[in-house]
């Protein structure tokens, strides 16, 4: 079975900042590779991936000149790749949506992970291909797309890069882009109203500055509420690690909150706020709690650590880790694969003339 | 032969109002079948043309709704349009992009009429197909786009819904959107000091309010300088058929100025400035003269009742008919049969297995 993964040409994989669809992507061509599956990714020119890679453009191109330019890019990608792989993979596997198109015509089973939050438009557009495989990355986002063939499959990580820490100090941790939806002053409120010190990391976005400097940076004094920048993969083990609890208390609804399972897997449970994929990551008692809002929050810090950093892990393990992931799609690469064979097209067709 | 013509699908064909792309491919359509080509026009629900039309939305919808919206239903339309005509016909005629990507998989040769002004981003978008048969509605057009396979046909229009007019009226005449890139400011100025009274036609566009308010309006009296409004056909022939001159003091680079040709076709003569298609159409002497500037213009207002309008409307039914452009078009589509089947493609194999 050969499986074609198509990322947009934009951001390599993995991406060397931005680009969460791109970590997906890298996590899952090697987690394939690694057992055994015969993997090419499309990309861009500076990929490195443990795996097959091809491209059309050498270069990463982010961000974005303009909404023509980057549609017509992402087509003329999309449409090469997807005539590369035609007589040769099994299964095509999207990240992005103008190669849904192609689903109409005779060729590989295509399955589509839908990375975007939910848009009316998008979901118009998906209902015109009913022979795709969508796989939703949460419930909450399946809820919202009114498809015939989808499922969710959560996202993992790799858990060797964030280690089990026991020992927690005491200080609370936020961690994300400095942004209202993603409540950096709700953070600030539950650590003052706690009595305990608040640490946050994140990127300002140009964007947000004037929530920065207005609503963030007038409660920074750098030892009761502290602000550590942006952090890389070390910054974000020491700053969730060490912290007795990481909070979330999130004004949108995420579609899948990759830093619940970062934070999680260091066994450092979350203090979140409802909203998108939050309540089928982080389970109540166990690895953290969901919390109705500021004052509720400040409840659970409280008794946050009564919560075993082990179980946390454990329970991370067992339901964000990559190697879940990977058997996830593996398993449903499986399905569609047979599903192609009985019914008789590409790949059995190529079977058949092996 | 069976030839597919892909419209867009916002856009009836032929247009209720806007949309010159649309009124081409009416044109076109009408054209082919009158000459016995079998045609089907993937278009709107809402599209009543003399051609087999096939559609995947109902209705029209424009202006559109954004630009995400639209692309992507732009390409479902498209890539639409092309499955279903895949397997049963010789050519596709292409007549917005994204259409263009499905020339890299095996099927009938494909066409592509440039009708957008010049767009870097659009130029090499269109260089990823170098399979595609491109036609340019100007030299002008063709100069700026760098492809192997690009020949200029320029539009034509039915002169039977533009009687010549013989006896023209001591006035001149202009057609066009109220905006500054068409110069009407321009025109008034010519009309004064020429000191022949100007009747104005066209739209003045919401955006364009501010250029009308200041720049026009003050100018009109109804007696000197006349603004008409929107015109239809009838006015359209009465507005432009009557006068001595049009006058056309474009300041852009206009692909192809349809209204030239409306003009000459009623026997009046066109007093333009450069840019884009002019000195193409306008043939200094015969159907206008192309000036330098308001004075150049204004010495020939003086001379231009020389010019006699049955040969202005000879020299467009010569080179600007719909007939002339119908005949372009099948002789291209009939180069590309025979090379297909030369080739061995599509047509070739429909042909073996018929």
């Amino acid at each position: 079975m050969r499986i074609a993964l198509i990322a947009s040409p934009f951001i390599s994989v993995p991406p060397k900042r931005y680009g969460g669809t791109e970590l997906f992507i890298a996590q899952l061509a090697d987690g394939l590779t690694r057992l055994g599956i015969d993997v090419v990714v499309y990309t861009n020119g500076e990929s490195r991936v443990n795996a097959e890679i091809r491209w059309l453009y050498a270069k990463d191109d982010w961000p974005i000149e303009g909404e023509l330019y980057a549609s017509l890019k992402d087509l003329n990608h999309t449409s090469w790749a997807i005539n590369d792989c035609w007589r040769e993979v099994d299964i095509i596997h999207l990240n992005n949506a103008p190669g849904l198109v192609f689903s109409r015509m005779c060729g590989p089973r295509m399955l589509y992970t839908l990375h975007h939050p939910h848009l009316p438009t998008l979901t118009s557009f998906y209902a015109g291909f009913p022979n795709v495989e969508y796989v939703s990355i949460s419930n909450f986002q399946k809820e919202r797309e009114p498809l015939n063939r989808i499922r969710t499959i959560h996202h993992g990580i790799d858990l060797a890069q964030y280690p089990l820490q026991t020992e927690k100090a005491e200080y609370l941790s936020f961690l994300g882009r400095i942004a209202p939806a993603k409540g950096v002053h709700s953070a600030i409120e539950i650590a003052k109203r706690s009595g305990i010190p608040l640490k946050i990391g994140g990127e300002v976005q140009p964007l947000f500055r004037d929530y920065f400097d207005t609503q963030i940076k007038p409660h920074i004094d750098g030892k009761f509420i502290e602000y550590i920048g942006e952090a890389d993969l070390a910054m974000k083990n020491e700053l969730l690690g060490k912290s007795m609890a990481m909070l979330f208390p999130i004004e949108w609804d995420e579609p899948f909150g990759l830093v619940l399972v970062e934070a999680m897997a260091t066994g450092t449970p979350v203090i979140a706020f409802p909203g998108g994929s939050v309540a089928e990551i982080v389970q109540g008692g166990i690895s953290g709690f969901v919390c109705s809002g500021v004052e509720d929050a400040v409840a659970h810090v409280r008794t946050v650590r009564a919560i075993d950093p082990a179980s946390v892990r454990a329970y991370t393990q067992e339901n964000f880790s990559v190697e879940r992931m990977v058997g996830d799609y593996l398993a449903l690469y499986l399905e569609m694969f047979g599903e192609a064979t009985l019914v008789g097209d590409n790949s059995a067709r190529r079977q058949a003339a092996a």
